[in-house]
């Protein structure tokens, strides 16, 4: 049954961006506005995601000052943070705001700029990255994401033979749908040596394993359901919106493979669709790095335990493949500007099931998960979206 | 009528701590945890609040690392950050929860440190707390949140007639009631002079019109209405929660005096609860600086515009008095560790309302208002409690 409806989408391009935060939010809400043919004065509420630009430009409290650029001062603003998931908690609780009838329209987004716009070099960054772990535990010993997300593989590959060279056929495949994304901060034709003779970031991943530092906002128009049919745009039915938080630091999970929150969050989204991963057409998926897609995928259930390995290198997860994952390009190519990522997934489950996504279109799209992930594997979103009957 | 019920309440004492961030939350969470009855077992969600610490410490995606800390992995956590409105902004989006039947017991608090424990000095704080402003508009002129309040306050003098006795004496009041709390971060017997003759900070604020940098932690848990009996803790009702905010930058208000979000936020707490102004007994509001409590208590409606001056200098919002303003001891003396604030105004309103305020217990308090603004008079919600029949 479906929560809420999905009326408008809108995205920047996802790169390097020199406009002020404000500005570059504008770049998708106006857009995501404009396609749900809804006005300033229609709106009634703001859920905003940015993660990290306290840290990056002394800048909080920005959804009012976004709020006030759009027009829209008046109305209840609210920011979230949760890393990497930020804006797909703030999907959720608009969402929830709609379906309870708090709300009629609310308008959802984020933004970040992770560039050296900011001023910043790679280094600072990768420290300002870092604060979503453990302060304690686990920052002083210099453990980093790409390191997070390396001890997650390493013990996949122990556990399940995954060989890099599988590894490396995730950013391939990613690089390929990037060049189908006029959004895309990267497109490329990329073979498996290219990834493998990238330098070595944190063994087993090289360079062109890991997603990259981007720029971007991603905004949508969430609607009660009722009164999807009333807006422009054409409505794409939300009909589960799992959330759960795993334990922090990683030393306290119990099998760090499984990343249990993901498994929760899919359960709990499936059963508010009342559907079951086989009904799953395509899925949106946080490949930060592209262990992280072997294991979102069988998290979400749609491969067996194991096998997540093996499916980009057989061709099953390609856009023409029999389970597309990342269609868009991913964090991988698509790009990865924190804040803005779990909209983006949610601007693409949307494109997707209107059957709008151009060269990268799902055939015969009717379902589609999206699944966004935080710090350690701690705060994970995931959410099911269908195409209206 | 009622929309939830908090049926526990607790908090860290206000002032310096040398505790890490989870520790010092858990000696909020775990008492008013202890005060419920509720186990961690039955807690199904947490909604936390933190301005600061990305910038302060490094430390963000925080909401994790607490939960697992107090034993509540698994379930939703999710951060929020609206400047010093955070934690009431969590507490609404709870009370929306458990209303709406998403979930039946949730946890919720907010945790800072702001003082020098975390390495930074008064300059670089200062620095910090202004992130909460404009970035290109306000920040580049040196306006820092003494001067945005002292903007304010010198209009509402020159609008009004208030003048720098009748402000201290709002500091007067709140430093006595501050001596009858023993979580306060000051309490002391100051006079008129004393508040006069201290530094001037922002004309026309001295340092004693101006709240300290504290740290501390508070925490509530709220729970579904129909379900407010069957805990230990004796239940408190939420009967409105009203949320607005203003435009940012400050120039692009069309009357700064009038704090218009805290007016509407008022106006729709108010209406959720059935009640007018004149039926509220106590409130908990906003005083970062003394001239703000004089806007604040306009814009509820609790006094006339251009009255708020008279009210602490006649003794009308003393404890005793007729309409007791921030029994305890308000911002200015309770202290003010941004991401604790709101849901500390909870914990007072909620031991008010329970009769449980010991010296500085409001006689026959019924219905209390708690009023928490965030940046540049942009954020605020108003959130209406009363004891149950």
């Amino acid at each position: 049954m479906p929560r809420a409806a999905v009326v408008g989408a809108g995205m920047s391009p996802f790169g390097h961006h020199d406009a002020p935060l404000e500005e570059l939010f504008a770049d998708a809400a106006l857009p995501a506005m404009d396609d749900a043919g809804v006005s300033a004065d229609e709106v009634d509420a703001f859920y905003f995601g940015n993660a990290l630009a306290g840290q990056t430009e002394n800048d909080t409290h920005l959804a009012p000052t976004l709020a006030t650029h759009l027009g829209l001062q008046g109305i209840p603003c609210q920011r979230f943070e949760d890393a990497c998931a930020t804006s797909s908690n703030a999907f959720k609780h608009a969402v929830q705001a709609v379906e309870s009838g708090i709300h009629d329209v609310a308008l959802v987004g984020g933004v970040e700029r992770c560039t050296p716009e900011t001023g910043l070099d790679t280094d600072a960054m990768t420290r300002i990255f870092a604060s979503a772990s453990h302060r304690r535990y686990e920052q002083p010993t210099g453990l980093t994401f790409p390191g997070v997300f390396a001890l997650l593989t390493k013990r996949h590959m122990h556990e399940y033979g995954t060989t890099e060279e599988e590894l490396a056929a995730v950013a391939v495949k990613n690089h390929q749908h990037g060049q189908y994304n006029p959004n895309a901060h990267f497109g490329q034709d990329a073979t498996v040596e290219d990834v493998l003779e990238s330098p070595v970031v944190a063994d087993p991943f090289h360079l062109m394993d890991c997603c990259p530092f981007s720029d971007g906002a991603s905004a949508v128009v969430v609607v009660a359901d009722d009164l999807a049919e009333s807006f422009r745009g054409d409505p794409v039915a939300v009909t589960g919106v799992g959330h759960r938080t795993d334990a922090v630091p990683l030393a306290d999970k119990t099998a760090i493979t499984a990343t249990q929150s993901a498994r929760d969050a899919a359960s709990d989204a499936y059963a508010q669709a009342g559907i079951e991963a086989a009904d799953v057409d395509f899925a949106e998926v946080h490949d930060c790095f592209t262990g992280a897609e072997v294991m979102a995928i069988e998290a979400l259930d749609l491969v067996e335990d194991g096998a997540g390995r093996h499916a980009a290198a057989e061709g099953t997860t390609y856009v023409d493949g029999e389970l597309p994952v990342n269609p868009s390009g991913g964090l991988k190519a698509k790009g990865h500007p924190i804040g803005a990522t779990g909209t983006a997934q949610i601007v693409e489950l949307t494109e997707q099931l209107r059957g709008a996504a151009g060269k990268r279109q799902v055939e015969d799209a009717s379902t589609g998960v999206a699944h966004n992930l935080g710090g350690d594997a701690a705060t994970t979103v995931v959410t099911v979206m269908e195409a209206r009957a």
